[in-house]
């Protein structure tokens, strides 16, 4: 690959309220691996899903501001409850462009939907922001939205293959898929959890739904943006020659809270060694 | 009941992170009727559990001196993490005297046991800060901790008589009371969401077993402190004649966050409605 036609690397700003968005991160490196992320979990304040739409907007455009000032020239919201509840602040309050994880799982599941019925799943504040219905709606896609607060503390203590998880999956989506959403026929993750969850889901799940995970939608849209073409297999494939190790992706992360446990938890997330991670702290 | 006797009704800040401290207050409340409390939940900015030592402190100190400028004269730390973390910055930074809820519990809890050998519950970060086995451990009682990170949401999302919580509960309990910890004869209810279903552990745990609940156990020693007799029969009584009306505890709330999600969580934590909140706004 000649530099001229990669003249530079894309610096990426990642924004999540913990660990969570990794699993964003993680769809974003594995689509565009050629590129430089700063990711920052506010870990010091999490979760902003019980938090009013004030205080996330104040939280998460500190944190934008401080990916800016790193050098991030797009920034991703990966958070699903700050991208519901704050998005257009966010974007007010930034000066390069901002893209959230609800439009593009929207689109997804707008794309994939024959019955234009379809079932979102997340937690308490991203549901009653009806964030989702809206983008849906505005898409011509009828929603059923159901919250499931007990799916982030599940994945979190570790019960991603458990059958208390499976009954609790169980409860939310039979009661998500009931009376007139009986006939829907895509169920949207609208929470950065569920991605570690995804084959217990799908299990669960009743067999011809099809699954949208908004964290791949995202990256898909973060690279139609860029304009960077699905890597080759070469690329993917782990034998790699001297040209292509330029397309290793760099990693920076910044965390309000322990470094060292953002560094402990953050790898089940993100799949990958989380290694290069900068304690912050952001006045209010 | 002459005014010679009460002079004045003493003003009682009781401090947690969220709603979860209404327990410790409701037992103060039944404990304690006579007084005035002023109860601080620092909302915007929970769950404690997942901060650090330091992160924790900065924000407890910020609250208590809230509730000193408001006129308490004495502070509960009805929080377990910021108690585990956190009570000695506290006390350090407050100029009145601060309980906190890990010492009663630990003395309930030594009072009880036959077999000198407990097991406490609470969360990931009240047990590995493992302030109550230093506390148990001076009083000559030895401890098995076990974190159980699952039990407040599962109170959150109102399931405390569901099958999953009672599930969930003994998984968590076998686990504590294995190996050498298996003649344990005493639970230490470490967190203050576990009131809400000590019927359901009561249940699960092993018959022989005795439940100590720190927020009874914190009352107790805040009328200690205050040298507060129980409350008479003809007192605790619904018909109150009109000398005994003074008696009503006043109630004022402050919280970082929405104060009408604070009223409507609430009300379930501290079995009285939730009426006069106001939100407050705390600079880091």
């Amino acid at each position: 690959v000649p530099n001229s036609r990669r003249p530079r690397r894309p610096k990426i700003g990642v924004f999540d309220s913990g660990v969570g968005g990794l699993t964003v991160l993680r769809a974003l490196v594995e689509r565009i691996p050629g590129a430089d992320y700063l990711y920052f979990g506010d870990t010091a304040r999490l979760p902003y899903g019980s938090k009013s739409a004030h205080t996330v907007a104040h939280y998460a455009v500190g944190a934008v501001h401080y990916l800016q000032d790193q050098g991030a020239e797009l920034l991703v919201i990966a958070c699903n409850t700050a991208t519901a509840l704050a998005l257009s602040e966010i974007k007010a309050a930034a000066d390069v462009k901002v893209i959230g994880v609800v439009e593009p799982g929207a689109d997804a599941a707008a794309a994939v939907t024959r019955k234009r019925k379809v079932v979102v799943i997340g937690t308490e504040a991203t549901i009653s922001s009806h964030a989702y219905r809206r983008a849906l709606e505005a898409r011509e896609v009828a929603v059923r939205e159901k919250a499931c607060p007990l799916l982030v503390p599940l994945v979190e203590e570790g019960w991603v293959e458990h059958a208390v998880t499976e009954q609790v999956a169980r409860i939310y989506l039979s009661e998500a898929f009931s009376e007139d959403a009986s006939d829907a026929d895509v169920l949207v993750l609208g929470c950065t959890h569920y991605p570690l969850i995804k084959p217990l889901l799908r299990r669960v799940a009743p067999e011809h739904i099809a699954i949208v995970d908004s964290a791949e939608s995202t990256a898909q849209d973060v690279a139609r943006q860029l304009q960077i073409e699905p890597p080759s297999s070469a690329q993917k494939s782990s034998v790699q020659t001297r040209s292509e190790r330029r397309t290793v992706p760099q990693l920076k992360f910044f965390a309000t809270d322990s470094a060292e446990k953002f560094r402990k938890m953050g790898t089940r997330f993100l799949g990958l060694p989380v290694e290069d991670v900068l304690h912050v702290d952001l006045k209010e």
